[in-house]
Parts: C-alpha cells; structure tokens; sequence
C-alpha cells in the first residue's frame, strides 16, 4: 500500500520511518509547504507515485487540500491532527461520505481502550464519584488540555448519567461543584505524554492512567488505522472501529 | 433488618458502628469466643434477638458454626473473610444450596468494578502486554499477596487468552517469560490497602489503581451487600451481582 | 502540659481526642464562639483551668483573641490555621516577640521534611528543570491550592536561582515559559491530601509525593510541636526547628 | 577530547552518536570482541588515533582489558557497566590509584541526587517509616533487583540508623519485620526505568520517584562525567562528585 504523510515535522517523520520499515507498506512522500529535502513535496500533486492512502499529523490548515485531492480520487485517509474547529470537523464528516476516513485525537491502541474504559466506569460510577483528568506533557506542547485530554473528557460525558461542566484549573476560595471535571495541564521537561482519569469516591479513589514511553506507540495505531481503511466503503471511521473495541 | 456481625476484630466494630448509624438495620451483636465486652458474645446461639442476617469479618475457624447457624435459620450471609483453603470454599458453595450466601474477597465498589475492568483489558491487551500486579499494606497484615490481589489476578486470568503463571517477586539473573505475571507486596506504615494493575505494552503502559482511603469503604459494602441478600433465593451471589456490574 | 484547642471543628476535636490519649498532656477545653457542648467554651478567659499550652486549628478571625491572651499570660501558642493575610501573619510575628510561637501550614513530619527536600532539589535542579506541583483534597476543601501547596511553592523558590511565577491551570494555546511553575488543584470524594513536586528534565522526571491517610497524622505534629515549646524562649519557630531538621 | 567507548551494544551505540554530536568530544571508535561494523574494533589497541578517554557500557568480561589499557596510558575511564563481583570491584578501586575512574551504576543526575535524598531521608525518617523499593524496567532486562535500585538499596543503609535486610518478594504468612526493606522488581514492555522508594509511616507516605524517559539520559551524564575526569588526579569518584551533590 503507498502511503503519503501529510506533515514533515517529528511525527511525520516518524510515520515515515515507521512505514519505511513497515513491509505492508511503501512510502512514497512526504507533504510540507514550508519544509524541503528528500522526499519532501509541497503538495500531493507533486508526488509522481500512485497514492493509495495518506496519514495526516500536520495542521488544520492543510485540511481543504487534504479532503479535495483523497475525495476527488477515492483515496483512504487517517486524519491525527488536533486543534480543528466546530465547522472543520464537519467538512472531515462531510467528505468521509465520499472516501474512507479515520479521524482521532490518539493513535495509540491504549488511549483509546482508555476512553472505552472510563465512559463504562463514568456509567457505573458517575453520580457518587467525582471525576478529574490530568495530563502530562512536554515544555513544547502549544495547546492545553491536549487534544486526547479533550477526548477523555468527551467520553466520560458520554457515560455519566448527569450533565458534567469543565474547569481548567482553581484558584481562590470555591467549592468544587458537583457536577464540575477538574481538567490539569501539567507542562514539562521531555514527557511524551500522560493521561489519567481519577473517580474519587467516598473513601476511595481509582485512578486509571496511560503513559507513552514513546512517539513510536503513535505511529504504530496510525499504520494499523491505515492499513484497516484498505478495502473499507466509504464513512468516517474511529479508532474504536480499528481495534475491534 | 437484624444483623449479627461475626468477629469483633477492627472491621467488625467498625461494622457495628455502621449498622448502628444506618436506619435500614438493627445491630444484635458481635460474636466473638475470646472476646468480651459490651454487645459481644461466644456464640450466635447467645443473642436474644432475632437474626435476619449475618456479616462474617472473622477468621476461617469459625466456619462451621456460622454455616450451620445460618442454615439452619436460612439466614442470609455475607462472608468477607480472608484465607479459606479450597475445602472450605467448598463448604461455602454448599450451604449457598440452603441459605443465600455473598462470599466475597474484598466488599468495596471500586475494588469489584476494577475486577470487571481488568478482566476486560486482559482481553483485548493480553497477548501484547505484559501484566503485573502491585499491591500495598500497612505492616501489620499477616498475608502476602492480599485476597484481594489473588483475586484481581483470578480476573485477569478469566480475561486473558492465555495460561498465565505468577511470580512473587524477582531475585537474580532471569529475563520475564511471556505469560508471567510479577505480584508484589508491599508492606509498611498504615497503608489501608492499595491495588495497581499494571499492563506493560511496547512504548505505553496502562495502569489501573484502586485505593482504600479507610475501611469504613468496607463497611458500606458489606451494608449494601447484606441488603442486598434480604429477599433473595438461597444460592451464591457475588458483590458483581450486588453492583448489577 | 495543660493544653487548650482553639476550635472545635474536626480538627479541633481530633486534637483533643489525641490530648487525652497522650499522657504528656492534659487536655482543658476547646474555645469555640458559634459552637457548644462538653468541653467547649466561648473564649479562652472562661476556661477554669490553669492554660500552659494552647493549639489553634480555628479560623482567622481569632487571632487578635487569641495572640492578646497568649501575650498577656506568656503561653506557648501552636498556630495551624490557613488563610491569613500578610498583615494577620505580620501580628503572630510581632506577637512571638512577648511569647513562644509556632506558625505552620502543615504540621506533619513528613511535609515539612518535603519542604527542605524540594528547596535543595530545585536548588539542584531548577535551571534544567520545570517543575510542577500537583495538590489532592477533598470535595469539601474551599481553599485552592492548598496553604501545603503555597508552603511547598515558597520553599521551591527559596531554592532555585532564578525567579518563578505560578500558574493555577491552563487552558488554549501558550507554551510553558521557562520559569512557570504550575499549581494543580484536584479535588475529589474524601481525599485526606496529597501534594506532588514534579521536576521534569531531559529525558527524566523526579517525583517527591506526601500523602496523608489521616487526619492523626497532623494531631501527632501538633503536639510534638507544643510539647517543644514547652521551656522555649520567646520566638517564632517554625516546624523544621520542631523537626530538627 | 578523543573517547573510545568500551561495548558496541544499545548503550554504547547511543553513547557514540553522543560523542559525534557534541563538539566538546571526538568519537574514535567502539570495541566489542564479538561485534563488526563501522568503527567497531576487536580490542583498544586496534584503535590508530590517539584515546584520551574511554566510556564503558559493556560487561564484566571486558574489565581487566580495559583497566590494563587505561591504566599503561593513564586515561581516564568511566565505567557504567553492572553486574561485577567484590573481586572485580576491588580491581577498580585498585585501577583508580594509577588512573583516574569513575565507577557508576547509573549515570543519570536525576538518580544520583536520588541517592544523596534518600540517604538523607532515611536518616531523618527511618527509625519510624517503613521503607520500600519498587523499581519497574522493561521485559528484557536480565538483571533482577536493578543496578540502580541496589544502589538506592545501598544509600538508604548508609543513611539509616539501624541494620536493614532487604527482601525480593512476599508470599505466604509473616509479618514484615521492622528493618526489613521489600525491593520489588516490575518488568514489562519496554519500559525505560523507573525507580521509586517509599517511605511509609503512621498515616502518611512519602514516595520519591525518578523516571527516564530515554537512555539519552545516561548518555548525556556519561559525557558530563568523562569530561568531569580531564584534568583529574588519579582516583575514584562518583557521579556525585561530578554532579557537585
């Protein structure tokens, strides 16, 4: 299967290497306006090979040219970037009708097996435990919460029994609500990243907590959603679907 | 709802103070041969009052003088005891043929769901990651591992789809084999009782973690379990059962 | 050591519980203005018993009564209320000029061990490390972060060589600046406390963590400090000086 | 300064790109007996440039080669390699009046300054804390309890004022004794490291904790060791006295 990555920065290259070694796979580009070297290109037009399928960790602003080229010729796309808006969300599920497409925050087979875990115990535990998540992650990170802390937080919505209301941190004299998610940026150092749900009850607390060791995790779910996309009808896709979860 | 608590050790006070302060229940009276004291008594056959049923924190010894009382009664009973040999776990499927009977390893919410939890994971990470268990308890407790990590280890090995084989520590030369699972106590301080499951993947690590804050979490358990019991048909219930996990 | 409570909230009555078991003490009574009962008497003045020592677990508010009756009598005072403001602690100093004074956020050995712990580290550490601080209490707490929290923060700073400024949460695109220290606040259920100092380098991550499992754990340090008090002279001490550390 | 690294396995080869990208160092080469490639060579003297360092992260087997080498040219030499014997100890001890040495197991100065807070904590503590190792690496590892946990191990014996007896494990009925100390070994996927010591006393718990995040973290404190040693006198050090501690 010829894939392209859209993105050249590190989990561009990353997939690159990934599906380089990869024997499933032949890796035919990489896609970066701003970027140059080998197998650099400015846009998938550029790439002379026949595309079979794209992998997307760039930014949102490549998405138009992104959905055009992979609807106009009916190639499979795995769709990773985060920081999209309400309306660019809707043009991703607007052209899966078209072509085959996964979209998720997080690649990895255990974020994912995470969300599934805390919606079940939002469910189950919910209207007697509260609910925070903190998240983990380098001194570079641009956003916060991270996208995949975002993710959890919408799964643990879809499984609590009563409406749930942020709070990105607290500062002054307030009572925690009851009803309120405590969301904790923690920024520093090299950390790859790390998630973890707590549901804290009276007198006991369960924490559920997922740690990348590396980017590589993320780039081995990618090649897995890639490949599973190969002989799909068209339809926006998830990670959930990937793993059979 | 008449209770009898077996065992006027640290839980069972602590379970009397909790069915005196809970208006669904009536305390009668602690059992215990070589205790003495108020409320406390050398046999069942000595409370005056009625018993409706009958909480068991006590020690394997008594087994078969609370299986017969409670029999011949039909008396409900929730046995929280720890330390049963396979023998005497069979005396107790038995008189769950004349008598409802809850026989659990650990009475808490969190600790029941976590056993769903892991058993689930277990499943869908098994043959990729590795498993290992962490538990940790004050300096004072007898057993090593806890009942509670043998039976967070029982789940994972109903999930797993492979025969796993556990170690109880590591000592020298020796790399991991495939389908160990490492189960570490740790002892120390007044620890109330801390569960970690561990599952180790190529470059990310799940864990799942469960911590007692006081025994009094015990002490609603086991309330809500014997509750549970009051109308029903005689036969073995799990805490699962009394969750409607 | 005659010793009375100022206060007769939960923190209060634990103290005294505490008094009573330990024979180095005896306890008087507990001054508490909205609050009646056995042993608790509107102000210091109405307490019969000749006062050697007094404890203060109240609020704020007292302080005038409570330091103009410890300066007239020359009566060691432990004070371990939280959310003074800097003129309220500008008094407790100007006071422990006329008679021995402990002022402390936190008296568990184990906090204040952390404390100089953190200050060498971030000694150590700081230029080439972020650090973080991760506070966990209950759901009923109103302040945040915790008085522990800012102690840990004020000690940080005391160590690192470069000046620091906190944030309480973040949310939206701005990377970590260099000297950012970021104070998480978690509430939850009926978590007693918990804070973490994170030091998050290249390639590696240092965690120090205090987790009190019971309130007796902040009963012990205060009477370890009164009884220290004892034959002192006038002064401010703080909780190292109890600790010898 | 021209470094040759004793090992052409993981380590060494990360050691090597190190080397190449700092401009302090020159890289001339890499020994294994059993190794081929690129700058590999059968033994030291094979090497034509001039070698005014050598870092090893290679095995046991190698050491009198590497001591003889160095200590014929007195160059100086870090060694980082684990496993040895008292004997094999002693011979270093002896090496470093002729040479200087350091002798490490475990370049990080995140779990150096460990060690030295440690030490001091189990001083300040351990007369009433409970203490516990637990250290977690991944399934490939042969060596159980780690280099660096026995070195943990070992700074703690120093620091506290009783004799200790560690144990690797628990299983069946016993109590902890009072100056036992429980290392427990974690092994799965392909964790880095992570060594967290646990002080644990009446109603609270301090847990100091390092985690790497990649071995760039023993390479980075290979290179600042080796360039520590340039113009040093004959003898032994430690990473401590690199690191300043």
């Amino acid at each position: 299967m010829n894939i392209a990555v859209y993105g050249a920065g590190a989990m561009g290259r990353l997939v690159a290497e990934g599906l380089i070694e990869d024997n499933r796979f032949e890796f035919v580009g990489m896609i970066d306006r701003r970027g140059s070297g080998e197998d650099i290109y400015e846009t998938l037009d550029s790439i002379s090979q026949n595309i079979e399928g794209i992998i997307d960790f760039s930014h949102p602003g490549n998405l138009d040219e992104l959905l055009s080229f992979a609807k106009s010729r009916q190639i499979p796309v795995l769709i990773a970037t985060t920081g999209f808006t309400g309306e660019e969300i809707e043009k991703i599920e607007t052209a899966a009708a078209e072509t085959p497409v996964i979209f998720t925050y997080n690649t990895s087979l255990g974020v994912n097996l995470l969300g599934e875990l805390v919606k079940k115990m939002a469910g189950a535990l919910g209207t007697d435990f509260d609910i925070e998540i903190i998240e983990k992650h380098h001194n570079k990170k641009l956003d916060s919460p991270s996208g995949t802390a975002k993710f959890l937080l919408d799964k643990v919505a879809e499984g609590h029994k009563e409406e749930l209301s942020p709070v990105y941190g607290r500062n002054g004299m307030a009572k925690r609500e009851r009803n309120e998610v405590g969301v904790h940026a923690v920024r520093g150092g090299s950390i790859v990243g790390e998630h973890s749900v707590i549901f804290a009850g009276e007198d006991e607390v369960i924490e559920i907590k997922h740690e990348a060791l590396s980017k590589k995790v993320f780039v081995r779910g990618a090649l897995t959603g890639i490949n599973f996309l190969k002989d799909k009808k068209n339809g926006l896709y998830t990670m959930k679907d990937v793993l059979g979860l």
